[in-house]
């Protein structure tokens, strides 16, 4: 087990009815001028919308509107909501949506009290050193965004995805019913599931030795959330089933299920080419990325790989042919994003294997000649990896 | 599952050498003149009272000193430490030690800015609504004060042992070095086990219906920290181990294990009149009082002894005799106590069976007539489980 910081400062209020609450909670934190960041028209037709802003003026607070995030949410936006939020004196953003909403909103936190371009922290030219506060009420389980100190924001012109972070972007509460998640398409709904486990994986895959109990809660949840999945597919109105899922996508990301290990993340940067090229649902690149990224590193760790067969997809125990059962378990996710509607071949998702050459080369632009840490890749590697994906 | 909030804004600081950070954290979180609170003279034999000291004039800082918290900590020390924190105003109280010592810091923190007598907040006479700040380094992993809310004080002329608490009692961070405890006593280590194994009983045992993903998460905790524990019994400098075990004790209580469900804390009340009467280690009082509890409330819910059993205690799942099972999971708890040098019974605790009436009586005081979520309980329930408790 390595040295660790875990530290997650923010209020999560969990369950039915919950955003009622949003206006006392904004109060509560101090709130004043509160900008409303959406993305379409889904929070209005369900009415979520009419509710929140009922809250928020019962409590007394004027707010500012800025819809419009796109999925893979775009710098244009977020250039508009810092002005915005700078000529309106807007000391709080809510984010009512998904992780692009969410992360749409952080980077507007942190781009209003600075002075330079907000693309700077995206670039590694500045660190965020301060932000307005934000809150979420999180209608997407997906990316963890409501409960982590991560966002991911697209470049629209030079085509460039790319993540940064703060302790300082981390919502300081984060409202989170299930049931706002009934109307969900099931395409959506499994998209967010292969994130929250991509999540998960990223931290499980790694090389550092003897984390067993952090080992066995990602087990517990990887397990929790197969079997909710399941239960949705027969009825998309299983609370206990989406309650499961939208913790799960939380803890995935909050930090608590990764402390004491190093973490890898390369199969997200192999992913974020992707939905950066073809505008792909991230959870459905990631559906595609992770069975080839585990194939052609099972050598890494074997070991690793069977236990994650045996103990999260039921595969026998027969140590005499571990090579076989963690295959097997690789088999057995593939099947499992199958199963919800994923794709987890590069064709099936859309993609044009002429494009292979190009994701390499902005792949080299986002991340350098090699990465990784679980498995330490090159830019050959990663070709291969793209080549596994297509069809196999 | 029940709606929940979840806040744990403790930053936790994990691992080697942390402690040498005391004091660069202390001066990032504003502190000026630092009340050190710390137990009897191991802090002083072991260096880490040095080290402590020597990193905190390194920030600059004032240092303010009181030691002498005993386990079961006393209301008279939080008297004198509540007068002494006022007289030199204090502005931040850093716990050196176990759950006692951080104990006693949270009820002088909560003391200082509240004109009354600090024991209204036992009495529930009055709520926490200020708090000076505090901090820990955790020496003793058991309670796992340093990320709850919750303190435990003892009025010592009345015999009363209560608890209370306020989010605003969590420590800003919590520094915790699992080699600052290799030199525990196996006693003191033990009883720390059966503490956290504890925290998270009255969390598992629970009516709440399908919250699986933390019956999951709970089973994995507990697993991991039996394993660790027999790792200790073999070896006492087992880094890996004490991680273990240290992390565990802190998760156990820091809120993240009992989401969404209904918590029951009675087997800590029938144990708190034992260390109150008889100044027992609470561990080991627990030791002895959850067995006990587990076997009279079997009929409960069968069900869940049976996961228990076979989940955590590798129970073969015989689905056809399930009382069996449970029951027989029960037993490998006890074993399982005794293999680490903990007492099963008052007998073997040192208790007296004439004193089951007088440990009735001052339940009645604490907990009146009956008490109890997962099992409702009466007094003649709890007297049937104390002397169930006595010799079995």
């Amino acid at each position: 087990m390595e040295n660790f910081r875990f530290y997650s400062p923010t209020e999560f209020v969990f369950g039915k009815d919950t955003e009622q609450e949003v206006g006392t909670l904004l109060s509560s934190y101090g709130a004043r001028k509160v900008m409303l960041h959406y993305g379409g028209g889904s929070i209005k037709k369900t009415g979520l919308y009419d509710r929140v802003k009922a809250s928020i003026r019962d409590a007394g607070l004027e707010i500012v509107e800025l819809g419009g995030v796109k999925p893979n949410p775009l710098d244009g936006l977020v250039y508009e909501g810092i002005e915005l939020a700078k000529r309106e004196n807007v000391d709080f953003i809510l984010a009512v949506g998904g992780g692009s909403v969410i992360d749409s909103a952080k980077a507007i936190a942190a781009g209003v009290p600075y002075s330079g371009d907000f693309w700077d922290f995206f670039d590694r030219k500045a660190k965020v050193e301060d932000a307005i506060a934000l809150a979420t009420i999180l209608t997407i389980p997906a990316a963890g965004s409501e409960g982590s100190p991560a966002m991911v924001i697209t470049k629209e012109d030079e085509g460039l995805k790319r993540g940064s972070g703060s302790n300082l972007l981390r919502p300081k509460f984060s409202i989170i019913n299930p049931e706002l998640t009934y109307t969900l398409p099931m395409w959506q709904t499994a998209a967010g599931i292969v994130d929250m486990m991509s999540h998960i994986f990223e931290r499980y895959l790694s090389k550092t030795e003897d984390v067993i109990l952090t080992d066995r809660m990602m087990e517990a949840t990887l397990v929790s959330v197969i079997e909710a999945s399941y239960a949705l597919l027969n009825n998309p109105e299983d609370y206990e089933a989406r309650a499961t899922i939208c913790w799960a996508g939380t803890i995935a990301h909050n930090g608590q299920l990764g402390v004491g290990r190093e973490e890898d993340w390369v199969t997200h940067a192999l992913e974020h080419e992707l939905s950066a090229l073809y505008d792909m649902t991230h959870g459905a690149g990631l559906a595609v990325m992770f069975p080839a990224y585990m194939l052609y590193n099972l050598e890494e760790d074997v070991e690793r790989f069977y236990r994650l067969a045996v103990n999260v997809f039921g595969v026998g125990d027969n140590h005499y042919q571990k090579k076989h059962v963690a295959l097997e378990g690789i088999r057995r996710l593939k099947r499992f994003f199958n199963d919800i509607g994923m794709p987890t071949t590069l064709k099936a998702a859309g993609a044009k294997k002429e494009d292979i050459p190009l994701l390499v080369e902005t792949l080299k632009k986002n991340k350098g000649e090699s990465f990784g840490s679980f498995a330490s890749l090159t830019l050959e590697d990663a070709k291969k990896i793209y080549e596994l994906a297509w069809s196999e």
